[in-house]
């Protein structure tokens, strides 16, 4: 049981990337939906799309790091 | 079991980031809809999502901070 | 096991996270339909937007220092 924290920190890493699929995932959606509805206006979209996935994705990825620091910890 | 802290600290930062997708997700996917609905007032949207998805930010990356500092607490 | 709260602990940020993004994030998308609806009424919605997202703000980020703190207790 010494090497469980190891198991719980990938669970944790998992769990982050779960959050990241369902907020980039709306957010792609909705965009793709918005797309469709309005053409001309793809680049507006496009833009507002990039700026809302990046903060998801920004917070996502620490997750990820602070989740491998907690594999990476190796009983001395 | 004496780093089993660790691997909770690990899945509390992964539970952060899901609570930010979500709030994060919701508030881009509306702001692509409300874009298509009306272009001509993207700037204001776009506004409004950035300090809304801010504050969502904020508080996320406070929170994987402070799981952050319980996967590196190492047992002296 | 003796480090156990602190792994709880920042389980417990997390949710704070969750529950903080579930309140922001319905506030905001809530908004950015609004805006989208009325553009005029922009300045109102957001004004109302941000004392609403404050609110749960607020209590999430006392939420957070708490679990913090329970984090930053280290056994003597």
């Amino acid at each position: 049981m010494e090497y469980l924290h190891i198991g719980l920190a990938a669970l944790g890493a998992g769990l982050a990337v779960i959050g990241a699929a369902i907020g980039v995932g709306k957010i792609g959606g909705s965009a793709m939906d918005a797309i469709a509805r309005q053409p001309e206006a793809s680049g507006k979209i496009q833009t507002a799309m990039i700026i809302a996935a990046a903060l998801v994705e920004g917070v996502a990825l620490f997750g990820v790091v602070a989740a491998l620091l907690g594999v990476l910890t190796v009983p001395a």
